[in-house]
Parts: structure tokens; C-alpha cells; sequence
């Protein structure tokens, strides 16, 4: 039986980071750094066009970054926003990225995150989201599912402490989307056409 | 820069799962296994009452099997599910356990997963659910946080072409829970009351 799996960050992402600023203020330039890294996760051929960091709200110091990784590690859970919120947790040594006596801290994505990595950073204890938009574009353009998104999921971050920031860098985001689509690389998990019910005991 | 994570099952699980039947055929089996993971976490003390295993639909074989371990090895997104899947996947080598060649995979559960795990299950490749009941048990009797589960999830796991089981061994499920809350055991995600809407800058 397999007792354990890990997820691993593309060599390239420690010397890139490396040569991030030690605080980074503004949420223009933090959008900026993670739509990088998804250009890059592409261009190396490491994973899809995503990457996300978490980092402290005040300060801008990056704690941890994550890149979609999910075959290059044959983890379909191993999302950017997972990586990062996981790789977050495990350099502070906490399961709760909003416990006591630490900073708080904001997760930055380049899109709005898929009907998983909703409710993964929900369990993260992050108290800020900063996403580049929400629309249909991640989905038209790239091809990718992005899963049943809660409809009110707005709501649902605001009633659960966590501020939202929306359009941040918005047209660079859908300018890396439509060159995705353009180069071709690969679609792991395409949208598909709805299939006729399975057999169930109970579906109402 | 922390470029890795890894999450490990408890000592334990291995020795006990040796104990399995090659192929466990019934549906209920199937939870009564699940079920024991679940109870044997929590006197272990090595995490919240929930289990997971992955089987082979038609034949039964076990394939992998994950308890919660979100404290144990902090990271908030080691729900079982998220365990079993991964482990799952990494066993056979792939990133979709839907895969060309593949038999048909089965997600056995003791309850309704979260709202995480329900994205996280979508993205598999598993072709049949199966869960101990689906209701609010799980939130009252135990004070463990659910997240928001998207309204039309039956309609969601169908239209994907995922069969669902429900209330496979309920009374036992429920059981375990209420034994848990009686045990005075650590409920590291209570849920909270609402907060006050945070600062942001476009909230609809």
C-alpha cells in the first residue's frame, strides 16, 4: 500500500523567487510576480497556466508560491492554490494560516479559483484573496473546467472573514490566457459535455 | 523557500489495512472498513473521525485508503478524500484515475464530502461516490465546518457521469459521530459565527 505522496515545485521556481524583492506593497506587482510564474510553468513545460503566493497582507513578504503541478506529480489535487496554501503551511509549521499570534495573510491567484481550491483556501486560514477576474474567460480560452463554483461565493468569503479583491491586473491575466490557448500545450482536464445519468440508488 | 510538501499516513493504517479482504464486494463492507479507519483515527489520536478508501467498482480491490491528517501533518487540506485520491493516484501512476485503460474507481466516504473535497473528487476521475448520508449530522453532532456545498451537487456528480450511493451504513456513520463529539476530542475547524463583511474593493 502507498503510505504517502508529496508534491514538488519545477526546479526553476526556487532561483526565480530568489530574485523577487523581500517585500512586495503593491497588489499590482504581486499579481505581476504570479502571472510570471504561470508564463513560466508553460514556457518550461511543468504544469498548466496558473501559479499563486501567499503573502503577509501588511509587509508584501512572500511566504510560499505554487504553480499547477497536477501531472507532472500525478496529483489531480495539486492545484496552484493548494501548493501554495500547503507550502505556506508547512514553512510556518501551522494548519491554519489565520491562527493566533501570526500575520495575516493573502493568497494571490491568477484567476478565480476552481470549485476545489474555493473551499481549500476556506480551510487555509487566509484572510485576503486577491484574484486577477471571474469571468468565463479562464474557461473559453484555455479550455480548462473549472468545476460547479458556488453561487454565492462572494457572500460566502465575506461571511467568513476573508476580503476580496477582484480585476487585479485583469487584462494582463486574459492576455496570458489567450497565449496559452495559442501555444497549443496541453488541456489536462478539459470541459466535457454533460454525460447521461449513471446508475444511482437515490438520486432525487 | 519551502518547495516541497508531503503527507503520510499514520504508522497504524498499513498494518490494518493488510488485514482487508483482497476484494470486499458488498457496498456496506466497503463502509464498515471505512468506518473502522475513521473510529481507529480518533483513538490513535491521530486525527478527526473520517476516512476514505478507493476501490475498484467492479471487483472491489482496495487501492488506496486516507484518514484525516490535516493537523497531524499541518496542512489544511489533507481531508481523507484529498488522502485516499492522492494516494490513489500516485499508486497507479496517473493523475486521472478515469484514465484510458483503467478500471472504473470508487470513492467510499463516512459522510457528504466538504466543499473542497466535492471539487476535489470531480477532478479524480472516479466514477461512483459512495457516502454514509449526506445531511447536517455531521456539522451538529461533531462542530467540524463543512463549507458551502453547492446547491445542485447531485445534479453536478450526474451530469459528470458520477454515480452517488447514499446512506450506506447511515446509522453507523452517525453513531461514530456522536461518539466522537462524547470523546471530547480536538475539533480543530469549528465552525464560527458569520463576521463582519472585511474591507475590499469590489463587493457586489
Amino acid at each position: 500500500m502507498v503510505e504517502s505522496f508529496d508534491v514538488v515545485l519545477p526546479a526553476w521556481v526556487g532561483p526565480e523567487v530568489a530574485l523577487w524583492p523581500a517585500e512586495v506593497t503593491a497588489a499590482e506587482r504581486r499579481m505581476e510576480l504570479v502571472l510570471d510564474l504561470a508564463r513560466r510553468n508553460v514556457l518550461e513545460k511543468t504544469g498548466g497556466p496558473f501559479a499563486a503566493a501567499v503573502f503577509t497582507c501588511d509587509t508584501g513578504r512572500v511566504v510560499a508560491v505554487g504553480v499547477n503541478r497536477v501531472v507532472a506529480c500525478n496529483c489531480s489535487s495539486a492545484h496552484a492554490e493548494v501548493v501554495a496554501l500547503s507550502l505556506a503551511q508547512r514553512r510556518l509549521g501551522v494548519y491554519d494560516l489565520g491562527g493566533e499570534g501570526l500575520p495575516r495573510h493573502e493568497l494571490v491567484v491568477n484567476w478565480r479559483p476552481c470549485a476545489m481550491c474555493f473551499g481549500a483556501l476556506l480551510w487555509s486560514g487566509i484572510r485576503q484573496l486577491t484574484i486577477a477576474g471571474s469571468g468565463p474567460e479562464l474557461e473559453t480560452l484555455t479550455g480548462f473546467d473549472e468545476g460547479p463554483i458556488h453561487p454565492e461565493w462572494r457572500r460566502e468569503l465575506a461571511s467568513r472573514g476573508i476580503g476580496l479583491s477582484e480585476d487585479v491586473c485583469r487584462r494582463e491575466a486574459v492576455e496570458l490566457f489567450r497565449w496559452f490557448a495559442e501555444s497549443g500545450s496541453e488541456v489536462y482536464n478539459p470541459r466535457r459535455e454533460p454525460q447521461p445519468s449513471p446508475s444511482s440508488r437515490s438520486m432525487p
